[in-house]
């Protein structure tokens, strides 16, 4: 990548980079390299081989050591370029005996949760006014819809690990994690913003904010 | 609406209210009535008129004498039928000095807001693994953007009220109050998700779903 | 409104069935009850719970007693109603040793085709002029993508089941299955057709159709 | 469906007409009975028949004998209920020698122009501010693009009718004739209006407003 | 490939401004350079900044010294690069006393119109073959809908100045005014079409042209 | 730009050619050359002209001395770059006497198929489990739908070429002809697949895949 920084001018001036958008193919695929974020050209066609639509390893479990417990593995465009302009994509979750994932949104996806082993609680909270809370306890062949859009998390509530794989309807479905956004924003939200929005006083707001 | 709620078990059964997308049109419009949530159902034609397409009132401040020292005045599909199907929508927006929008998504809608009176900062957060705060402060005659989906939050650091009209990308944006839906859902979400997502001690999460 | 029930028999014969896209969605779910294809409607959301998200049993081997020697388990808006405008679906793939998931196309939906057990061999062939076949050998853990619109097939190659966890980028994707559409219409497609579009004599037309 | 027709006024009230989008399909098709504009309920799929995507006498001259001296005859959803969510239509457009199509645009369709009879010059003019005007003369065999939503035009130059064949990108593309709707609207749009924007004199707005 | 090479130059003036659609977005944000029409590339995300979701001097009135006597200032994701892909955009409008913004229309976008300051009549007229004109007097703090594609126009009725900010649901609206377009276009409308479309004789039209 | 040569190499690997999607535009067109398959960037439109939405020949008939007795004479995004974004396509096709235009899928696009001479058998198969087969002998002047996705084809019945021009929903709708996709793919499925879905020997597999 050293060399192709000259070209940036060039680039700015000519083609540059790019667009992004879910929507109806017009071809059979458009296969990209994952050179950057939002970067979805189409390989030429007479060089794509099966290997652009393969990926492997999703049998092996994330490592959950860490504070909530859980580990996402993504299978997005960006590691598996197949996915390009197909609006699809999956994902595999483990979570520790007590873990969670905590509440986050996915503002470009609906997911849909396949539980392969173990046992736990999950959530969904409805938008403005009445934020209700959708919750089951699922078991493995467990299957469960978080829309678009919406706050969701889970829980184990087992013995044993959770696994779980998802499915998400956009190739670049994005995670917003409630906690890390509000509380570990860079730089930091106003701690004006969060005591009124929160109603915590500010020691609990700063104390928040240097977890995050 | 007393006398229609009998017919719900057969609507349920039957039509129901039907369906849901911003989309291109199929005719000059489809104008609803604001039945229900949900219902885009098209008005005949030649029964609708210029006052179909009409809402006043936007000039009238709304009332911020509540916790947030704000109020958002929504001019949606329900408000104004003639946006059924459209794809846009706006709303007024009153913030008492001090007061707040607090930290919210719009999981439908990306927003441009005008300022047309005040002071304000505001401020959206991008999603993972960044969290950027992409931060700004905004006069009378400033426009700002909230891209579709990501957390953001205005507020006024002004000694008069601040005034301002928001265009939002659909018809019924739908709104995610990020305290309401995490600390004030019902039923509320277990404690042992909040303590975990957020750090904090049991105590100080039943004191904020109290609050909510 | 009184007079507006008695319509409601006529009502459920008549306008049923509704529309169907798959777009953006319009308010946070459309749940819709499975009376038949393209059932579109929302149930009224205060009767929504957190079951209309909700199924289970995908753990559950299909049975593969059949010509075949395969079986798929949908998990599709008509059996998971919550669904419902949300573009997105799965489904449970078993394959017993030796057996097929014959030649088919899904005419609404990309597939990303996840190994849960077993050993088999996957392609898929692009559109004219070129009809490339890309193909690979699947391992537990390993990821394929079908793109949407082309045929493609799975094959048992190992000595046993094999368990696969599709997703789909819709919520009702279509399957069209060659052999059954092209030899096993009904009316049958005349052999005059057939005998020309796949150069064989009368008899082998006439003995396929039999066949299916 | 006897007794059917004394709901329709009833129907028109109350459920009437529904919705309207041009998006990706649900199911393979979803036919419509063309009770009125918009209406957009599939049809039970088991009744559905060949004859539902079927219409006859494309190859019937229009009557042109009308002050334009052209005729466009329609091949909508409207006509061939089978198009109904398909996203496209064709119609017919004859002239006589010396007639035109007026300059009109379709606000919801891309149109491809066919010549299969006659000589004809065509046009196109573009966005503000450049108003370019893409003109061309065609014969048989030529195919011409007018981009969705500009304003075109036809006219006949040569001694012979044309016949011509257009596709257009909805299944009801809408007409906007700009001398109608400018000066034939209902009621009449105020001549302050028209005699600033045309820069004409009151006189020639009354006069064109009683031509329209 | 080898004689590809020598396209590059060519390449760099032809290709450039790439793609153009509204639809979903695939990640945060795409932020684009205003180099040209159409240009739809993504800045790098890192480089992005606060800046470029903001524009200002919106509450400055236009200069309406001109025949029309309005002024449109647009807020595109020309003016404002943080708009790219996300399917919206905002302008003022000022209108002197008796002064009008002349019928047009936006092929790509509804309007929502609200009025800040003064007195005004607005009207719209739907597509063939009814050509009904809705229209409304409208005073601060009314807000009224231009659905896509269909002629409009305001006209102040007042003493004072009109003054309105209106969204429009795309980045790029388009703007077709229909007395530019048809007698301003460049080059002319022959004015055997303009005399037969307009019933007008061959004077009026050279006249008009030559305003136009 | 002559130094710009050597920089292909990078730009094979990373730029290559770009994007696809059928959607809303966001400009009056985007007019591409067809350099390559997906390739979608916008001409400039300083250097767009009447020539770029223009095509001519299609009254030409197609050579139908091949196999099938069929020709289709596609007018796609690739032949009439003005079609670029636009989202529609026409083709010619024409079948000898007792031809046929074998069975067959647009991926992308639904076909409304107009006849301009001849007599024909059509018809299309719906998708599983019910696989009805719809079909319809039309005349000169008949119109008939082929909805997307779904398998069809054409045999002329009658005495004399038919000659028919077909509206296509996509600038680019992709054709996979079910016979050669199955048994001419590149390389060759293996014959297990292939005896098993369609239950034949082996033989009669390998006689297959020599012809295609």
């Amino acid at each position: 990548m050293t060399n192709f920084s000259f070209l940036l001018p060039v680039l700015a001036l000519s083609i540059s980079l790019v667009f992004a958008v879910d929507a109806s193919t017009l071809q059979d695929f458009c296969v990209t390299n994952p050179i950057g974020q939002g970067n979805s050209e189409c390989k030429d066609p007479k060089l794509v081989g099966a290997n652009d639509f393969f990926f492997s390893g999703i049998h092996i479990a994330g490592n959950t050591t860490n504070p909530s417990g859980s580990k996402v593995t993504p299978v997005f465009a960006s590691q598996l370029p197949g996915l390009n302009t197909l609006g699809i994509s999956i994902a595999r979750i483990d979570i520790a005996p007590w873990g969670i994932n905590p509440p986050h949104t996915h503002p470009r996806a609906t997911e849909i949760f396949t539980v392969l082993e173990g046992t736990l609680e999950v959530g969904f909270i409805t938008s403005n006014p009445d934020n209700r809370h959708f919750t089951k306890v699922l078991q493995k062949g467990d299957v469960f819809v978080f829309p678009i859009g919406l706050i969701h998390y889970q829980r184990n509530i087992g013995y044993d690990n959770v696994v779980a794989l998802v499915a998400l309807s956009s190739q670049n479905p994005g995670v917003i994690t409630i906690g890390n956004a509000v509380f570990g924003a860079t730089p930091e939200i106003s701690s004006d913003v969060l005591t009124k929005a929160f109603q915590l006083d500010k020691n609990t707001i700063n104390y928040l904010q240097s977890k995050f």
